[in-house]
């Protein structure tokens, strides 16, 4: 099966080509990249050089219908919602890592992110493809809104509580944390090296494009509006997410309990680790793979939980996601290709 | 006036000697450290060559109050509870850096800290100095336990809003978040670099020492009994605490109220500075300066606030209000000596 | 084929887990560690869980040899001399990371290393384990003395020029810099978090135990003795060597035909890289990967060449060049397991 | 005495103001930006609020002239050699922290630069700012071109050598190594942080603008022409350069005696720090500090000689250095309002 990249020059892309390179069933075929067309892969990122090395070409939807079998795109928002809708028409599969497909509702879209929403008539195909959760629609999509970097730590993190009815939809914080290539290889002052290492920052409060596709999941999840607060800090490092998350249970529980909810919900997720009672996931133990790790802490005084989840932003959060969905699309088993170990240290 | 350090040879002992260094008025005069006696202050740090460079020596009461006017404990934990003693009898003045002094029950000292706690007599001479909050009784103390690091972020951070009658009492959470200078020159596993670069990792869930610190803080600025919950990060950068501090408010209010609350609070406060509306205060902007800057955000979807807090974990967070404090005591403008702009980048 | 790990806590140890689980011929076998004996190999490396998790065993070597077919050590200078002879003797194989069997002369193993050699009866049988370099004698070896990660670097940069008799053989200076990865798991303040980061160090000048390692295979390449000059330089990141390395020429020559001199050297190592003219290789081009990527300038004015070499410690220059040097004694195709694409950004 | 900043949203503008604010005899003035004008200072630096926060003008020669003393330029390359003239006219002192008046030769200037050089008429009057070595014709000087950062480490570590006739000019090789804070604020791909962190690059060999610099100092100072070679790598780090040098001396020597040589040269100057035998100096060691700290390895195997040199580049390399030589130009202490203790950790 040979997959195109669209956005051929981004940090999405160029983790898509590290992971597919590794993967039996995927061959990496047409690599899309307008401001560079023409110029080999390499020349971006020579990392690439002996080991794959496409010529970057414009965007043809016709040429890339005829030689390739499914299509990644890897772009910045307002892209896709204009390039999908050829391609879905001619009948390949698209997986996008943006966000343009993801919030079902078109105002919410145009709202958060100030592009014009792709029609309804496109929108309506597309599965959102939190792979442990909604593996089902996956399988049969043509269309896959590939979930955010945040909303799938938040989402993985929460949905067991969320559906076990002890917890208070009322009282959810969710405390992010990312890396910094999660803002993807553009240039701007908060990417500057002098101005990030060494420090901590709070950014967006309020106002991240991700705040409304995590209420959506949780709505989707529990039945009810949710109205979350959602923070996000930039971290001195590159790749990582981390949600500490916080709320409230109605309920007298134990911690065996809790520990037990989880255990049970992810049992068959093989990319999903809870952590044994006491102990705390590092972002860097995921570093470079698709697993999200779990940990849980109860306060007994408060009658709060605490949850810890990470993931590698863009592994789990954008192209390891994206290839587990294929997976799941192809009946494939979801692991293929996507065994690597954590680099550590 | 001359001062002596105790613990010369960690990290908060090295930042008071570039603070003191600076001062108008105060001297530095022995540097203890027994387990480097006779051994020069630069062989540790060279540099100190050419600048300042003691001869470290051996703890002993007699020539420090002969020698000294004022005495700095920047010692680990279980330390100063033994060595103040000594020194309070002889007449002299102690600031502690360490957590010995902090607590006024000694079963929860005892029972946080691990550690035999020091005897009612001298626990309650001393004066916890929180300096923009307690400077009428640090003006007379003989004894200041300097507070913890988180706890000052924290405490600036959420005491204007408690004390509001505003707020919640019962929805206080803080997400704290620390560079790895906090836990001292010491090794260990949890400071090695190739454990801590590009890592961010939870620690110490429900379990940090400085959760009893602040609770008694709010306590005794509320009136009202607090359980918080309180989570703790190690973030990849030497210097630099966030604390990102959740509650609910009681009462409709506007974002306007509540930046008017804190501006009023601090309006004589120079190391207090208070953002505008919408900006955030990072780390990397109070970097080896005794400032502690607040941003705000409050979310009336939800009625919650947000706060952020930062410090440098070593000036403001340790030596810096040691030695703010020490102008308190001696009637000198608290600024002095201490007016270090922040280093950007 | 089943391989044992001895030193099973170390970082060597973890990234020999790391490759061999994506090797298709090598399986995990025994993992010992005698300090930690009894103790699941995830309580250290909780990153693991789910993948490998294998008990840690005391050394026993008759166990080692019923149960493995082949033993890596990644030990401490001063454990596999003790350690490996017992094992040849009972005939399995034996591949050692640390520096134990690299150098010939026991005399210089003492003088550089201060431990006892191990008998000359053991030393005779290692083979130093270059790969691009003595793949033949690796081939039929027993045992294999894996080259340090300086050492590789330097050997795999240099020897090109060195065998075309153009270099003048006594101006060869090695600037190298290395991450802190390097220096292992060990505590130590020169792999303090706060004391590395945000600095720039130099170690060991003129007392490096890599420099006897690199003047005998330089000496081996070229017939005659070599006396270098090497600094080391500790960076503020966790993987990556790089060697910058000068010397003169003793005849007019082209860029050209120096680039010509190293493309026609390792035209068949796929693992060696020889960028083109202008183009210079950073560290993180080949993290995680067994990569060395080579850079070439020269400079006709004072017709001294520089060439840079980078690898990734762990692999290159630990864990993947052993891997490579087992594929190499069973006759698989040297890449076998070791196809890791950097991870990049 | 007060002194304008040209470039005044840099971060050479930004540790001007951090430094003269602490100046018992420089008060800041105008700030230019003709970018910013009108603005606050602190929207673009908000640690800077609450402290010093000056309204950004536009270049007004006129103006200027009337309110200030002395002028600083902190502009890119091909600015001051257009704004220093008009300046220069009015009878103000300028003190040009850029390249544009560092090289005597238009020519060079030119094919290093890629700007039009200055005429000749203003460039005749600059005075190379290396403080230590220039200090009798900086007295006098109207014009200070001051030194490059690179360069200042440079002929710091190589001068008193270069001046004792033991060294062998032809073999001058400077591995030098600079945080990413020298490239300035600017955007772009080497200064991204997901680029830069936990990498290490060599970038423009024999291209960098230093080299003219470099030789010409060493040319005055010795009467040779002298060719050298130069290669910049960029660390993860924000602040700090390191030139590790190189050099074969033509007579037998002892380390004590080079030693000497160093400690004689630099007796009087009290920012120079020559470090005792076997040990050198750490960047973070001098971080935030006007010191330039040296360490000295001789290897009598080779003849030859190891100089390491560090200094903090916004600093001794650029703002310090540029106030130190206001210093001297007004007769004060070159010490004063420089007394700056490293920060550390």
């Amino acid at each position: 099966m040979k997959a195109a990249i669209i956005g051929g020059t981004g940090y999405g892309s160029i983790e898509l080509v590290r992971l597919m390179k590794k993967h039996p069933h995927i061959e990496i075929g047409t690599v899309v990249s307008n401001s560079h067309a023409g110029a080999k892969f390499s020349e971006n990122y020579p990392q690439l050089s002996n080991i794959v090395d496409p010529i970057l070409e414009a965007f043809n939807p016709d040429r890339i219908c005829q030689e390739n079998d499914l299509v990644f795109f890897a772009t910045p928002s307002g892209v896709s919602s204009k390039l999908v809708p050829p391609l879905l028409d001619r009948g390949i599969k698209c997986i996008d890592l943006s966000g343009d497909f993801r919030l079902r509702s078109s105002e919410e879209y145009e709202s958060w992110y100030k592009h014009t929403p792709v029609s309804e008539d496109y929108l309506n195909h597309a599965i959102y493809g939190l792979s442990e959760i909604y593996a089902e629609k996956i399988k049969t999509a043509n269309l896959i809104a590939n979930p955010g970097c945040y909303p799938t730590a938040a989402a993985l993190g929460l949905i067991p509580i969320l559906k076990s009815n002890l917890a208070d939809l009322n009282t959810i914080i969710i405390d992010a944390k990312s890396g910094v290539s999660g803002a993807g290889r553009g240039l701007s002052l908060t990417s500057h090296y002098a101005e990030i290492n060494e420090n901590l920052k709070a950014y967006k409060l309020g106002a991240h494009q991700h705040i409304p596709e995590i209420e959506q999941t949780f709505q989707d999840e529990t039945g009810h509006p949710i109205t979350i607060t959602f923070t996000t800090h930039l971290v001195p490092m590159t790749r990582g997410i981390m949600c500490t998350m916080y709320l409230s249970l109605n309920e007298n529980v134990t911690t065996d309990e809790i520990q037990q909810i989880y255990s049970e919900f992810y049992k068959y997720k093989p990319f999903v680790r809870v952590r044994s009672q006491g102990a705390f996931p590092a972002t860097k133990e995921v570093l470079g793979s698709n697993y999200c790790d779990i940990g849980l802490h109860f306060d007994a005084r408060t009658n709060r939980l605490t949850v810890i989840s990470v993931i590698d932003n863009l592994v789990k959060g954008a192209a390891g996601q994206a290839i587990q969905n294929v997976n799941i699309m192809n009946g494939w088993d979801e692991q293929t290709g996507l065994e690597f170990i954590p680099m550590y240290p």
